[in-house]
């Protein structure tokens, strides 16, 4: 039951992906003990310049000769107005102040720019010859799925509905993770829309591997042998797993938001904008509630990711849990200090008593 | 891994339960059929007088000796003034006026009545010795559970977090029903509350299984035996499937209400406060799209219940889809039209398969 077209393909030993986290999660060392512990590692690349990730690359190609891979954000066009900029910075105003962060470090993204940032990353993605290459926010241009596809890279798409997945494998996309609304962190719908993106995976497996004929790979929620035998029962044929590997030791998240993850309860996390303009799942705090009536005055991403960069800083620096970004999915309740190794070597055992 | 304590104690061939939908989806032929099928089926009896429960009861013990059950709604203290029924209705005229329904007609519900209807209800549970009893939004009083269990009654709760699943076990009942936010209809939380009760399955089961002692039974999106069977992995010891049975021939659900079910998709059934005071599941419409901005402003339940009955009475009386709750879990694409006989063994069939 393990082994089928998504472990031959990617020529891993366990259907098991640790899920891409951005933001210095997926440092060299985490990806490459899932890879070396018979699963799929992946750098988190969403917002690291190209030298990063080749630096990151060369690592992890160090210590295991194994598949590994990236997930890069496709761009989605934005503006903001200079009257909407100012809305979005009252509202952070007593926030900065709280925390003594000066407004003027913040630089406003330009949609340009992120696209040739993009065009950089994905040169190095080939450069290196990163083996996967996953995608979120959407279905990256035609040439790049083919140019990708033509260097040997397997290309995976990120959908959080049947027509997002089917969308994907019609782009030629070699595989789709399809994100339930259990999933931590940001969510990878194309037009960051809302609560009819947010599809529990007990729905959205079964419908969606019912519609295309590409591996669905399902992510959100699961941390344990159960998760990835009922996500296989289910239709998946493959696993993506994120807060079970975030609070692991080789997990670059800050002390903190382990801590915050590890004693959270199910009920306490939730959907906000607040942190970066994208509807996102974390564990619940001040910023949160603060922001909750505030959520549709905020500014897309990217541009209020660059707005409370500084602010989620401070707090971290501070060692403050009330203003930084806490991502979880919903099963905190299920994570643990632990190696990867040991996590995935578990998750072997209790699927193989389940079978 | 059909058989355990839940068929055991039930009394059942297998853990599989028809939903308590509200409203006269669950005709006696209905739950009598899946009762004969080996699985549990249940009257919902939240808005019923206890003479049509009585009847109901009877009908279905002239068809089948098997167990059944009945599901009754907590009465939760609520209040309206004026001024908000004002607002209410405001909001609600141009429905009214569109389908030619009169508002004089609308009788306003009162805490203490309701509280002796549910009374009645119980005393014709009792009386009827339905061997099961199920409860929505929240725990009856102490001595309803008593009496229950004194006169051989199982009794089963409903949970929407690991939270209420422990409060369900503290306060004597049987069982515990986990409503994943993928669930159609009423949400069953306790309070009310919002986002914090929107936990998926994947995340539910395992985290609720972890913290109880008594069975736990999964809710909320499962259709056919892939559902059945990622239920059981994940720790529940039985399922309670709803829409997989509105749209059986044997319900009572009004035939535009299956049609729309059996055409929609995932992304199409969402969460409205509009039809009812209480979050709910169902496809979309022009009501659920022309209130979205309104959902604050919603009397709470049963007070808007009762202020869009005719409105909903009227546009299914004129076949328009556009006014009536068209209640679905997250799977309709799963939905097929058939015998109730028909669904369940499908269902064990995919099992022995998966198995």
């Amino acid at each position: 039951m393990l082994q089928n077209a998504v472990t031959t393909l990617l020529n891993v030993k366990y259907p098991i992906i640790q899920a891409p986290m951005a933001g210095g999660i997926t440092t060299a060392e985490l990806v490459a003990a899932v890879t070396a512990s018979g699963g799929l590692g992946m750098i988190g690349a969403g917002y690291m310049a190209p030298d990063r990730i080749q630096e990151q690359a060369k690592e992890i190609k160090k210590c295991t000769d194994g598949t590994f891979g990236i997930n890069l954000f496709v761009p989605n066009e934005f503006e903001i107005t200079e009257e909407e900029l100012n809305t979005a910075n009252q509202l952070l105003k007593p926030f900065r102040e709280h925390l003594n962060v000066k407004e003027e470090k913040v630089e406003i993204p330009v949609y340009q720019q992120v696209v040739e940032a993009f065009n950089q990353q994905l040169a190095m993605v080939i450069d290196e010859k990163i083996p996967v290459c996953s995608f979120t926010f959407g279905i990256p241009p035609n040439e790049v799925i083919k140019e990708l596809k033509s260097n040997g890279i397997i290309v995976i798409g990120t959908a959080t509905t049947v027509r997002e997945a089917i969308e994907i494998e019609n782009s030629g996309m070699d595989m789709v993770v399809v994100q339930g609304s259990e999933a931590g962190g940001h969510r990878g719908d194309f037009s960051d829309g809302g609560q009819e993106s947010m599809v529990g995976l007990m729905s959205l497996i079964p419908q969606a591997a019912d519609h295309v004929n590409i591996p669905v790979i399902a992510a959100g929620g699961i941390m344990d042998g159960r998760g990835v035998m009922a996500s296989l029962c289910l239709g998946a044929k493959a696993v993506q797993m994120g807060t079970a590997f975030l609070t692991c030791t080789e997990s670059g998240a800050n002390k903190l938001h382990k801590e915050e993850v590890l004693h959270a309860h199910e009920d306490e996390v939730v959907l906000t904008r607040a942190f970066s303009g994208r509807w996102a799942r974390g564990v619940h705090n001040n910023f949160t509630s603060a922001m909750e009536k505030h959520q549709s005055s905020v500014p897309g991403f990217p541009v209020q990711n660059s707005l409370t960069k500084e602010i989620r800083s401070a707090s971290a620096a501070q060692s403050n849990r009330e203003f930084m970004s806490l991502w979880s999915g919903q099963s905190p309740r299920l994570a643990k200090s632990q190696t990867a190794k040991s996590l995935i070597q578990s998750i072997i055992r209790e699927v193989e008593a389940l079978k």
